[in-house]
């Protein structure tokens, strides 16, 4: 038969790990999975694909050049572009049937038609918890959340700052001057206090409108990091907007209940901007600790209303998201997993000719056991299958002949230290299982 | 501000389930993938997009109408509308990285665009895994994936029949009698024998120009079933065609490597044809034991080279796909999730005004003890907070008074039985955990 062949590729910017990191990404979601289970989250699966209409509702239908949006038949569909959106188009659909407030989290692909760049993908994971009120949701809620990232980042073992700040502060501060206006175009220009130069942030203030006062004030203000104590004596004075004063209680209310939730590695960070403009008070970034240069590696915030481009009900919500794929990234590279201790094998068994059948029921024996334990049988020679074992990285091998069959006694060899003991199946389980 | 609302909808066809139905789907796929990585397979999580060039390979570029096609910029793309082909692009990209034969499963939603009717939806999720040589592959792996199929219904405690067949032997007969150009259009027949009266499928045959007592031969042949015995006393002398004597003796030695698995579900019935052409000698599928007319819940095969489309390299696999999506539906019917039952909560902790403080750090130690307890801030009165424990179906509840926490012991009741006791921390943790 003539056939052309094609060359197998995969879309450039599409993620894609070789096993032992699928195995390592894998073992993160599910203990991300784990904490969201602890805390009484739901689990929520929504489809890729989505209305455009429900998709895009939020910019009156426009497509975003981003967005991967497409026809089939008469129907207009994009592929999601976050899990937020599909989460209002769920509750608004089932608001009658929900409990509230209903808590739950999703951790999915998402799909973003941008220019592929170190770092940025086309598809990627995002994991996302939220917690969605019915007409009113308690400041309770927002301590949850920041609680919550602090846990996630506690099972995995990695050391967090979780930095918090309300977005009512600068507001309020804002409307006291008879800014308010400015609002929107001042969070731009502070969302990039991190990465230009101070006198660049002033001249792009100074275009605002703003006076130099001014500027100095709002720098100054943002500058304010430190506990609750530290940032209440700086703030307490210096403005009485009531929207001031009530993003200062709020702050004040939520490190209550994160004290009595075991809160320990919150700080109060009046830089935290985050780049949605959906978010309306509390507003919280996760960062490696002490590592605030890397920027931030999960985020969230409350938004006062997650469904009004689908219900006339007020949906209050908040929510954190940890960007892992990102995350992912950043773990791979600072050798976090033990990628050549990372096998899908935990045992071969390694047998001869006359001893396969009696090996073929040892490996049903050790897997029913928990020990996931493997036989090579394209290989041939007792020779290659020890090749085998060593080539996988492959922690232990049973040697099984036929003196070993008849005493069911097994020569158990560690291939890391090369230790080796003639054991029973008992004992061999117990060995490798630890 | 004025602003049309949009109405929530989902796209007909597509999945997607209440909260109480994802958990007792979520622990469904998570039972499956523990069986998978027992027997030492790895995972894989392959875009949901591919290059259509690559997906559509097999039809020579040609779009199925099922499948989700479109372009973004110049790029010609496709939603994958299952996992074997991005397996196969993935091996043949990989192919002198991997370890050999390559043990992967996939769980991961497909699309197909075909009308939506009762049970076929167009986004679903599939659940394989396969297993693929390097130019050769032994019978023990297609034991290994039949026993696999085994070990998943039992974890998941589903009674299942596995009935397992060879091509060769059908292919075997056919030769005998000259008409091996038959053999894809006599499949599409034989692929009906179940749901087609015996007269009509006589008559299609007729129409494939067998005579008549080749129809009865043919007839007779795939109505061979039982055990390993049975089946070879009726066949070993019915034809001398090498292929049909190679099909017998592959169903042999597949069964003697499965009795060494400790394989107890297994029927061999020359019935089982599979709809794929791709398939070459055994395939198998699943049944709920005594209820083969519901259909095959899961199915496989042998299949002999998986990348042709991508590689001169012969790369023989094998594998075995469980149909979650419909087995779930099923599961639903029969009432096998106990879904009033099921919680995202174990315990709910009832707090009066004083001594909410209290009650958070309550909550707090009894998730970190593995209880997935909650507290309902929003429920502002002790009736109230009952009330929606009771409307939850929360198992248990903890009262949570100021004497309580003088002496911290707290009342818990059994919401089922009503019993209630007074108890310190750790034997609450053990009532519940049980």
């Amino acid at each position: 038969m003539d056939k052309k062949l094609i060359i197998p590729r995969k879309l450039q910017g599409f993620w894609e790990l070789m096993p032992k990191e699928q195995m390592c990404f894998s073992a993160l979601l599910n203990k991300l999975e784990k904490v969201f289970q602890e805390n009484c989250f739901v689990p929520l699966d929504t489809p890729v694909l989505e209305y455009s209409e429900a998709l895009l509702a939020k910019s009156g239908g426009e497509t975003d050049k981003e967005v991967y949006r497409f026809t089939k038949g008469s129907t207009d569909m994009c592929m999601r572009y976050d899990l937020t959106v599909p989460l209002a188009r769920f509750v608004s659909m089932h608001k009658d049937e929900l409990s509230f407030p209903f808590k739950r989290y999703q951790i999915g692909k998402v799909y973003r038609g941008e220019r592929p760049q170190k770092g940025r993908y086309r598809e990627f994971y995002q994991c996302d918890a939220d917690i969605i009120g019915n007409e009113n949701l308690s400041l309770v809620a927002d301590a949850e959340c920041v609680r919550l990232m602090e846990k996630c980042f506690d099972a995995l073992e990695i050391d967090v700052e979780i930095r918090v700040s309300s977005r009512k502060i600068l507001t309020g501060y804002i409307e006291s001057i008879g800014k308010a206006n400015i609002m929107t175009d001042l969070l731009i220009v502070l969302d990039k206090i991190d990465k230009l130069p101070q006198e660049e942030i002033m001249s792009q203030l100074s275009e605002l409108g703003l006076a130099a006062k001014e500027q100095e004030n709002i720098v100054n203000l943002i500058q304010t990091t430190g506990d609750i104590v530290d940032i209440t004596k700086k703030l307490e004075k210096m403005c009485q907007n009531s929207t001031f004063v009530e993003g200062l209680d709020n702050l004040k209310e939520v490190d209550s209940y994160l004290k009595q939730m075991g809160s320990k590695k919150v700080l109060y960070d009046l830089s935290i901007i985050r780049g949605h403009n959906y978010y309306t008070s509390i507003v919280f970034e996760g960062f490696f600790a002490g590592k605030k240069e890397l920027g931030a590696i999960a985020g969230g915030g409350r938004f006062d209303n997650l469904c009004s481009y689908f219900s006339e009900k007020r949906m209050p919500g908040v929510g954190m998201s940890i960007g892992i794929t990102r995350l992912f990234s950043h773990l791979m590279q600072d050798n976090y997993f033990k990628l050549d201790k990372t096998s899908e094998i935990d045992c071969a068994v390694i047998n001869f000719d006359e001893t396969f059948g009696e090996s073929l029921k040892l490996v049903e024996l050790l897997r029913k056991n928990g020990v996931r334990a493997e036989i090579f049988y394209e290989n041939k020679s007792f020779k290659s299958k020890m090749k085998e074992a060593n080539r996988r990285q492959v922690p232990y091998v049973i040697i099984v002949g036929e003196d070993e069959v008849k005493m069911q006694k097994y020569m158990l060899k560690n291939m890391q230290t090369s230790e080796q003991a003639q054991l029973s199946l008992e004992e061999i389980v117990k060995t490798i299982r630890g």
